[in-house]
């Protein structure tokens, strides 16, 4: 096998020796893939101006985050069913986060115990959260992160209906029952009886979905830090402020919600400047490479989940793929840094940053 | 045969099924295209900004037109013809648009009788009329569909010369005799009597083709609502709501008339600025998606109309195909509406539309 | 042979028709023809907007030229050698010209006679001069135009050295004896004998080219119209206008002069709005539809020249060839001012004009 | 052989004649190439406008760099290890030089004694140094140079740790003993051992770079003019103006550091409407045609270093082909001038540039 040397060539890995069908479902993003390609485009239009001759012989990676100190801006990104991929699934995946100190945000939807996923990462975990159709159910999933220690609760607010995944659908994928969502009660299927002349989105699917209000009351019932996942507008990122939550994901869920939906990236100056300094924003969306990541801190982001990659790097090499793939994407990151003159995260600003459309002979 | 789970899925089968020459009649663009292109490359340019925690589980895609109220906002757009594809042709269109509550807007090309097609519906059509050279010979096109009951007159007015359509030229098709137009009078042909020296195209053809004071006279001989079909200038618009137009279709037609033509939907939010609230703007021309649909309602059109698509499925599948293809578009426009936060088509509005070109950091 | 419906299938037939040489010889640009490309890709980033049910049965094409006036705004561009072509070459380029009223600028470089040229063409044509080295020597030029009754001189101004025009010289073209240019005087050929630690092009061919000076005088010699061919720049069209030019080509030479010269439509807003409407603007450069000639006048020129679709036509059908070549155009132009509401050339206006780059959603 | 007219002749020329590794390795970039590829595309977008009837008889491409005055704006970048495609190495390529009057920029990095290649070529030389790791180290380089001869120092700056190229890493290139670099003491390996816990960049590499007060250091240390290679930011080339640089070239090293950095021709109007006409800003980066010099030039370059082309030139005729390579660019530059009316290199300003993404009918 030739050698790993960065997040595509795990890409590449991993579709050589996962199913067609599996491989599809990861991969693919919703209707005609144009939120994820457009994560994809917009990284690629940017450039970063070095700067040359800066001491950084002090510098680092560390990051403060919902009052913890992690060694890098990265996070694991939640993730569904790994047990699709590799037999011990999240808890491989777990270990190779706690082993670089990046904490794994586990999806709900994950094939094994929180709790045990918690203790093989040996460090901190947030639990991420879909609505569960009504707040008692809910709150029945919080009540068991708090219990099992997690540090945080991130609530994926972007996807009340799925996505129309046609890659996924034509590789005829389906989920395997030994994927299946081991944390959620059994009664959390959603509900899709709908009335007669109703349709089976608004009347049926959207009957179950959360609105601000849930919210609300969410983050009345935990005194866990409450993060949103999945928020892309300026107005819904401040409304999120108003109500308490400490922190926003903003977030097109991988290409894999709204069809049309921009990369994140599009939107996080604005956001930045509209909730000022406080709030901690981060972000996902088609990153693979530690440039991409100082591109998004520059424009004012904490730090940046990292959700297919860990996948493929899992079905690659199990827990110590995962490792080697965020360890790859720190290297990076020191490397444009120590190459922008930015010692620690807090030097990295927009200066660095040049936009290849519109700036220089093209202005 | 794979299974159809969207538009183009349907355009493929076509092509699949129907002869060479057909299909390029049904596809091809005038020209080298370029209108026709447009119509795609211009739909690929937006984004659609998602809204999240939205209470939308009252929410519905019914839309009024021209004092009726319809299930969802498309049309079955004016398709000369149909039946090259289908041994029923605009019959079973009718009753797939009929099962999904679509208004028809019947070609008066059509290969089948309009009473018969309007029964077939069972609801509410609209009747499509080219200029037949003459005031008389026009109006007895007019009379024929008010007494048959068609709810409105749809005016083309964008071919008074046919683009060159150079694919189908190419493919050598030829219209057969049994998919002739068996609704106009046979005297309607074309006047190509030149004068010695004269064009062939303005002494010829443009000798027949109506005026805004032939739109004027019409006007005034019929109760009907008279929707003009086929503009893009904003001064045409203006003009048509002056005149009393009680409705205006922007429209290239499909690309298939002049070669250089913009996408219509270009044009839109101008001419809905220009006209204000009150005349209904409808807009056809590449839409596929009923996230696109969903763009031409943000930047001010009422309803969409459907043209190729609906060849292509009815020569797929028949009426079911029809009824299928429709019922495919409003699935996409409701969950488009459900992840961008919209309940009704009254909370759909430019505010969600992101330009990929001109957007986020290459502003 | 498949039916020749436009332009481009000219070019196609005749490249299956001529050795690859010659065919190199006559398609290529110089250097990595970034000018000739340029040409094309602009031509295609123009929308023109149509204008509905205006009256058009009086329409024409007719334009007036220097002081006469033609069938329509199409030249026939100045084209060196088309003995190696076609055996009649120039001869029957002029039948072809003449018999749709489209007068010829014979090239300097004709292959046939000037004075024959000119009778073949029955009509009104142009002489293309390259300075000759001297005053002396173009002069002797100039007497015999005039002599023979040329209507016109068309000094061409941007080759005083060639371009490289690396796709001939790949394929070995060199410009056999029998299309040798039979209308300059032997002692043309241009100097090259330059001085110890000169440079072949400052101190060597610059030697020989013209500058205002030369064309000042020139100016004085004759009281034919005289044109200059190969102006881009605004300041050298307004020093043209200010020395007596009666008529400017913008041109970058087909793309086989200056590697990067951008394509002339660029410029030609910016020359119209300096020197007024008073001197005539015509442009070559990449047109092969009438619509494109419809985008020029729309922007300003008078006219526009076509050269090598010419000589394409003329080596697939001879004088035929050039006629149905020029026909099609006319026809395209006739077409496009129809459906755009244009009865003359007069009704052309920027306000027909869309640039798709930054008009309507990206605006 | 085909004959070889242009640069990219002598690319594909090298590459069909070197191992593979090798032509990965001088061929790469670093990371995706992003940097790389985008020296390629920004000179794409640029256009140059012809000005004609302009005397130019008396013209030439001199050009005065560091109180010396040279035969053209053209200088061979230093590029290491050319004993890796040539077995006489720089030497050849001093000899290529010299014989068109073009200072060799000799990479502290090659493979034959300076001392050497200084008398092989015969005329101005000036020495690349990279930072030895202190002080004491790198003025033992710089006082060899002296010792020598050479006539400036160039000080590269923008690779204190070198970029990941991907290309070589993947074919399995090793740099070959026989191509070491002979001119630097045996000490000068960069350290490496990293203290536990830190980061083996900034911990590791970083402690060996040098910071702005190091070229401070050095600015006193020599009487030979000091240049600053691998400067981008525009307040890093102000900088360098103020500690007393004799000048900068704006590089990004051929694409081969900082994975994101922009084409260094997008810095420079910036970079010389900041420093003013005093500080001779120099380029590289991606130049392989005569038009682009003088792109660089009219937006306020003094010269240009040819780096790439260089070694193919050399892997392909040895000191002949290098000479070739030179003279080929000049001519090339030469044709341009007179196309665009500028007789010397004052005359090219950046009147004569149009960026096609931005004018003419874009606007």
């Amino acid at each position: 096998m030739r050698e790993l040397l960065n997040l595509a060539d795990y890409r590449a890995a991993a579709r050589g020796r996962l199913p067609a069908s599996v491989f599809a479902y990861i991969s693919g993003g919703s209707g005609n893939e144009l939120a994820m390609r457009d994560n994809a485009a917009v990284l690629a239009r940017m450039a970063i101006v070095p700067r040359a001759l800066i001491d950084c012989r002090h510098g680092h990676t560390r990051v403060d985050l919902l009052g913890q100190t992690f060694a890098s801006p990265l996070l694991l990104a939640p993730v569904a069913a790994q047990g699709l991929v590799h037999a011990e699934g999240e808890l491989a995946t777990a270990r190779g986060g706690g082993a670089l100190d990046v904490p794994m945000v586990l999806s709900c939807m994950a094939s094994q115990p929180m709790e045990t996923v918690l203790a093989e990462h040996g460090g901190s975990c947030w639990l991420q959260v879909y609505w569960q159709g009504s707040r008692a159910r809910t709150l029945e999933v919080v009540r068991r992160a708090e219990a099992a220690g997690f540090a945080a609760l991130v609530l994926t607010v972007d996807t009340p209906v799925n996505g129309l995944r046609l890659r996924e659908l034509r590789a005829g994928f389906a989920m395997p029952a030994d994927a299946a969502a081991v944390n959620l009660p059994a009664h959390a299927a959603r509900a899709l009886d709908v009335p007669a002349g109703g349709s089976r989105i608004f009347q049926g699917v959207m009957r179950s979905a959360p609105t601000w209000d849930d919210v609300a009351w969410l983050r009345q019932q935990t005194r866990l830090p409450l993060v949103l996942k999945g928020l892309l507008a300026v107005q819904d990122v401040l409304r999120a402020a108003a109500l308490g939550a400490d922190g926003v994901v903003l977030s097109n869920h991988g290409g894999r919600a709204l069809e049309r939906a921009p990369a994140p990236i599009r939107m996080l100056a604005a956001a930045r400047a509209a909730v000022g300094d406080v709030l901690p924003l981060l972000i996902d969306g088609g990153f693979t490479t530690g440039a991409q990541v100082f591109m998004a801190l520059a424009l004012g982001a904490r730090a940046v989940l990292i959700g297919r990659p860990q996948v493929y790097a899992l079905a690659v090499a199990g827990d110590a793929g995962v490792a080697r793939m965020l360890r790859i994407l720190r290297d990076e990151l020191e490397l444009t840094m120590a190459l922008a003159g930015c010692a620690t995260l807090a030097d990295i600003t927009a200066d660095s940053l040049l936009s290849l459309a519109s700036a220089g002979m093209d202005a």
